[in-house]
């Protein structure tokens, strides 16, 4: 993707008209919304009523039912992680160094994110949020939460007191870690890490972050009671 | 990276020299290899003895502890993800298509595979090989095998009968969602899907996963006497 095709494109990306509390701000369109904001590439949002995720439509762009796809003058993409990595390939210095190892650094690291970071604290997220068993939630936690300490304290190690993943600036992979890190916010886990959690808080604070939240969320507040008082 | 730059590099990437069972042929690099393999790009492997990855050296290349990592002409990677994206676009039309859409195609399913479908699958692999609580094993299974079933359906459903993932031949998509979908061997969960069965089947069975497989083994075998003594 060249930063021409990029800049001038008609981009719309998937999002949800609402989601209940626990997602609000972590639901995926945030990390494209973010990468978009940060690139100052313009879009529109395709909002999904809740429920209707499963739709042909939407299983057209997004194989699995969820938000975000994305469309770049109709040709669709799925997938947060591939997604962040097409704008910031495609959108010139805004969310990546010049320099080659720094860009393949950049990459390691949006993957390390998504593939070693993600998935224990979405363990966690998936107990504390959708499992039911009583048991299994108090006797799983202890482990759940072990492996999330194991990650987040290598990381804190790779970050070495640095303020950023790769080279002195924010890049692709700062966002997608802190996206990623966001998802443990409802717990205390980042708590025992204070050089995470500085970093994170950090880049949360960053202005393209503060328009991507808002954009979520407002459609949030607008449909809120029509699916609070369907519950 | 270039494919000129691909080609005359001097690659190497790290490996164990032995693991338990049920990982054999699962670790990661595996999914390194199996590129360079269909790639035709000759590499040498850096082999790690078990509890040496954490060892500084180790851990200066890959953050978590983890293999693989790679080195090109000395400068390091890592992210079994990560890696296989940069050969792939680095090997010209061995692992992706020349048409710039499919090519994303590839990376969102590369990216599905990672972060859909795998956390899945590695949930049940450390349910039946990590977890010592035999309450949390029992009562947490049908969740975490319903969990897979779903993304599983959903895969097949994307599949609808075509052999790849994307277009009608083998890309790097292909590789990276065999490797993952290899992760559940030990289960039956693959069989309710013969559909996804056959599309692993098909692809373990190209020469260049076999040569791969071959040279992940090989120390194991060299380097079995020496573990299960000392266990």
């Amino acid at each position: 993707m060249t930063t021409a095709t990029l800049a001038n494109a008609r981009i719309r990306i998937t999002a949800f008209d609402w989601v209940p509390d626990f997602a609000q701000g972590n639901v995926r369109d945030i990390r494209i919304r973010w990468a978009l904001e940060e690139a100052e590439l313009a879009y529109e949002a395709i909002i999904l009523d809740q429920g209707s995720q499963n739709d042909p439509e939407n299983i057209a762009r997004q194989p699995f039912g969820q938000v975000p796809a994305i469309e770049i003058d109709g040709r669709t993409m799925f997938e947060s992680g591939a997604i962040v990595w097409t704008i910031a390939e495609g959108a010139g210095e805004a969310l990546l160094p010049n320099d080659e190892w720094e860009r393949r650094s950049c990459l390691s690291w949006v993957l390390a994110s998504l593939n070693s970071v993600e998935p224990a604290l979405m363990n966690l997220a998936e107990l504390d949020f959708f499992v039911a068993d009583e048991a299994v939630k108090r006797l799983h936690r202890p482990y759940v939460v072990e492996q999330i300490e194991l990650r987040l304290g290598q990381l804190c190690d790779a970050l070495d007191g640095r303020e950023h993943l790769v080279g002195d600036r924010f890049t692709a992979a700062d966002l997608m870690m802190t996206a990623v890190l966001r998802i443990a916010r409802h717990t205390n886990v980042l708590s025992r890490f204070p050089t995470l959690d500085a970093y994170v808080a950090r880049h949360l604070a960053r202005p393209a972050h503060k328009r991507a939240l808002e954009a979520q969320l407002r459609p949030f507040g607008e449909n809120a009671a029509k699916y609070e008082t369907a519950g």
